[in-house]
């Protein structure tokens, strides 16, 4: 049960944002910003960098959430986040996602553990300065979003597909629409 | 120097904002919600749990920015914040404000660290849940901006002279007012 009173049905950040919805306004805005946005790096890059650093802080509902949106976007029924997740070098993405995944993975630990040789590999691989920033910025969200959907105690479903629904309906409408009931299961 | 080419006299966060105007709206929109919108947590406060959790991360710029604005709302020149940062059980503050910032570091290290007896104590001391679910989203989202100021590798001056100045312009006018110019030493 979580530590305040939220709905019900509402698991992970949505009954958060139900209780508050003065935070999630901007909460969302930023999701949309750096999610949605056009962008160089692709949608489904994005909700991979999302997953992977929600996966490093071992919060399950924001890991299984854009885990199933990025699977969505990328339509490989989710082998290509597998794989990064459990061995990043070796994973089907390109040099320079696994450069920027890289520094995702060092400001999971914190800021200061991004260098500038990770920096500087990004860039031989062909990263953009907009690149660079939208991935530190994303990766440092999720360190929030993680930190306010556990340290809350909010309730994550363990039916896999339930974020399949609530993947497809981010996928293909982003962040700024009305959340879909999902079965309380 | 930054890892991507900010304004050169915009230290911390602000070269950040400057560089891509379309993240800094939500990030201020955020910031602005919860430290300065109308809460039962006095502006001073929330801004010492700012404080609090950016000094744990090492967060150089943020911690002095937050700090000085604490300072300035709370007008005791900084001894609460100091106090706080070097002893919270004996520092000069609320039994409720000491249950919340132990929140707040809990936060800090993961939120899977908040346990029910801390937001029992909380409750006790009489903290509402608003007032426990804003101190999970300002610890949580400084771990994001520690992390965004640090992994992009900002300045953070060391004249405490420029963070008195920013001090006092985002105690007196919150977060959605362009930023005045600070000497670049």
């Amino acid at each position: 049960m979580a530590h305040i009173p939220v709905p019900e049905n509402m698991p992970g950040i949505r009954g958060l944002m139900a209780f508050r919805p003065e935070t999630a306004l901007p909460l969302n805005l930023l999701a949309e910003q750096l999610l949605q946005a056009p962008s160089t790096l692709s949608k489904g890059e994005r909700e991979l960098i999302a997953t992977y650093v929600s996966r490093r802080n071992h919060c399950k509902y924001c890991a299984s959430t854009h885990g199933a949106i990025a699977k969505h976007l990328l339509g490989d029924a989710g082998a290509t986040i597998e794989s990064v997740l459990q061995n990043l070098q070796d994973a089907p993405v390109s040099d320079k996602m696994k450069a920027l995944l890289t520094i995702a993975g060092q400001v999971q630990i914190s800021g200061k553990e991004v260098t500038a040789d990770s920096i500087g590999t990004a860039r031989n691989h062909g990263a953009t300065d907009i690149e660079i920033h939208d991935t530190v910025l994303i990766a440092a969200a999720f360190c929030m979003f993680n930190r306010y959907v556990d340290g809350l105690g909010t309730y994550a479903p363990t039916d896999q597909n339930i974020y399949d629904m609530i993947g497809k309906q981010r996928a293909e409408t982003g962040y700024l629409t009305p959340p879909m009931p999902v079965p309380t299961a």
